[in-house]
């Protein structure tokens, strides 16, 4: 085999999920018909890696000093929604009819890993609360341990800017059967159950 | 979200096996923690579908004139192994000691989608038993339809230059249970057993 080949096999690792056998088969299917694909994949590869910051209000991905949320004149800056991620923000946009605005911990608290309120930019999400234009805070941290964490001290940072925190509700998953949902979530829904009106 | 970052996700999808979530995790990785690996991955990407084209003896890619195998002095000129994809080649490389040089269609037999003896260079592979150095023939094609159909018209290829052909045991394969063997392999094992001496 020729190195190039080699090489490019071994480049593909770096995605994840992505192991031997699957790199094998990427690097076959660009050579053999996706030429035009991969060659555009490089190139928006490169520019998007070189390019792609951190925007200066939520701390999502974009290559200008503000993402297209922050910078829609149509959001409303009242209502301000904290996800660990991008791809949790996506998520929420894509769902939901949710118009006000994020920020986006890139992370969740995690003081084993060296992860404090500082990495997560909370100093500069405190600063935001403080101008007083936020009124409700809705944390959408993963239900994890250290998100559960996560959303307990924000919920502080909140209360301490007289801004009321809120979150997802928990409960059973629509669509799914009681049988299979696990132990915790059950418990939860049942101690959490609504009254029907 | 940017439009860089959309620009990659959308990309990304020409990887096989690639959608939407995945092509989501994966762009958000590299911007994530995998910037490095990521810019080399699109350098060696480039390079790799500017550079490599196929071997001029046995249509492997390559980014030279010959591939490593074929330019090797160590290889036995007398063995031919003839497979469908040069995954199939590194397979084989990989699983057995065989010290004999590939040739690789690149396809198989498939009039129905246009791709005859011509598109798999069959002319070329002909050719090269005329030179008379080949002595067998070893066809290692896919144990499906057109992979036979393919062994088939390869086999009839090697008589007519007196070049012995051979193809790959079918059987049972080692670790399964009988149980869980399809019916097809089950009855060729059955058909084809072998005394034990």
């Amino acid at each position: 085999m020729s190195s190039l080949v080699e090489q490019l096999i071994e480049a593909l690792k770096v995605l994840p999920g992505v192991g031997n056998k699957s790199a094998q088969r990427m690097a076959y299917h660009l050579l053999e018909r996706g030429r035009d694909g991969g060659k555009q994949l490089s190139e928006v590869m490169r520019d998007a890696l070189e390019r792609v910051g951190h925007c200066a209000q939520c701390r999502d991905f974009t290559e200008g000093e503000l993402c297209a949320i922050c910078a829609s004149a149509s959001r409303d800056r009242h209502s301000l929604c904290v996800v660990e991620s991008p791809a949790d923000r996506l998520a929420i946009e894509q769902a939901t009819g949710f118009r006000g605005v994020y920020f986006v911990l890139q992370g969740r608290l995690s003081p084993l890993d060296g992860i404090g309120p500082r990495e997560l930019g909370l100093d500069k999400l405190s600063e935001r609360l403080a101008e007083g234009e936020v009124r409700e805070m809705i944390i959408a941290t993963n239900p994890t341990v250290e998100g559960e964490a996560t959303a307990h001290y924000l919920a502080q940072l909140a209360r301490q800017h007289a801004v009321k925190p809120s979150r997802l509700a928990h409960g059973v998953p629509l669509g799914g059967e009681l049988e299979y949902v696990d132990r915790g979530t059950l418990s939860h829904a049942f101690g959490s159950r609504t009254e029907i009106l």
